[in-house]
C-alpha cells in the first residue's frame, strides 16, 4: 500500500484526486498507476483500470488469477466490475469512500454471491495516511476554487 | 436499438459473446461498438465500454451529457459504473442479465440515489430479438463445446 500512496501522491502532484493503485503478482509489483480523468479528460482513466491494463498487458492474458490490487481509495462500481471481470485475487483497500466506493460502502460487486468470481476483500490498510491525501488534496481545491471564485466569480470542477 | 442489434450479430460472427451498443446524440448516433473481450483478449472491452470510449473521442469530453446508450444486454457493474462516471441521460436495455445485471437485476448501479448522477433507464426494448441472439449464440457454444469434448476431451472458455 506504501507504493500505492506514491501513485497517488503523483496523481496530486499533477492536479488529479490522489488516488493510487499496484498490482501485485508473485510478490512482485507488475503494474502500478495513478488517477488520469483529468490529465487525459477521460472518465475511466482510474487508477485501479489502468493498473488492470497494465497488469494484462504484462502477463499477456485477460484474467489476472493469482493477481492481488491494492487501492489507496475504496474502488467504484466500474473499477470493482472490472476487477471482478479479470478475476483478481484479494483487494486490498486503503481508506472507503461512503459517496461512490462498491466494495461495501454502497453495494459491494468485489465480493457477491450472484457472481461468479469473488475477491477476497481487506479494508483500512494505512488508513490514515490513504485519508489524509485525499483530504488535504480537496482542502486545498476549495482553498483555490474559492480564490478563484473571488477573482473571477467563476469555478471550476474537481470530481475524480 | 436494432443498430446495437446489428453490432451484437457482428459480434457473435467473430465469436464474441453478441452484446452491441450504440451511443445516440442530438438524435444521430455518434458511436457505435461490439464485446471484443475474446478478439483482443481484454477483459474490459464490453460493447458499452467501447461505446463511451469512442463517444468520448467523438465529441472531445470526458462527460456525455446529452447522450443515450443502447445496449441489447444489462450492463455489468464495470458498464453501468462508466456509464454514470460518464454522466450519459438515458440507457435503453435491450434483455435483463439476472447472473450480472447492474442496472436492477443484481444491484441498480444506474439509477442510485447515493450517486452523484442518475441515468434514466427503460428495459425490454426489442427483448425478444435482443434474448434470441444471445440464446441462440450459447446454444451453438454448447453444441461446439461438446462436439470438441468428444474429439479432444478439452473444452474451451465461452465466458463473455
Amino acid at each position: 500500500m506504501a507504493e500505492a500512496l506514491k501513485e497517488a501522491e503523483a496523481a496530486a502532484e499533477i492536479g488529479e484526486v490522489p488516488v493510487g493503485a499496484v498490482v501485485v503478482y508473485d510478490g512482485e509489483i507488475i503494474a502500478r498507476a495513478h488517477n488520469m480523468v483529468e490529465t487525459n479528460g477521460r472518465s475511466k482513466e482510474h487508477a485501479e483500470m489502468l493498473a488492470l491494463e497494465k497488469a494484462e498487458a504484462y502477463l499477456g492474458r485477460k484474467w489476472l488469477s493469482g493477481c492481488d490490487l491494492y487501492v489507496t481509495l475504496e474502488p467504484c462500481a466500474m473499477c470493482a466490475g472490472a476487477m471482478v471481470l479479470a478475476r483478481i485475487d484479494s483487494l486490498y483497500i486503503g481508506t472507503m469512500d461512503p459517496k461512490n466506493g462498491m466494495c461495501g460502502s454502497i453495494y459491494n460487486v468485489a465480493c457477491n454471491d450472484k457472481l461468479n468470481h469473488r475477491i477476497h476483500v481487506e479494508r483500512g490498510i494505512l488508513q490514515e495516511e490513504c485519508s489524509s491525501i485525499l483530504k488535504t488534496f480537496f482542502r486545498e481545491m476549495r482553498i483555490y476554487k474559492s480564490a478563484l471564485k473571488r477573482n473571477n466569480n467563476t469555478s471550476e470542477d474537481t470530481d475524480r
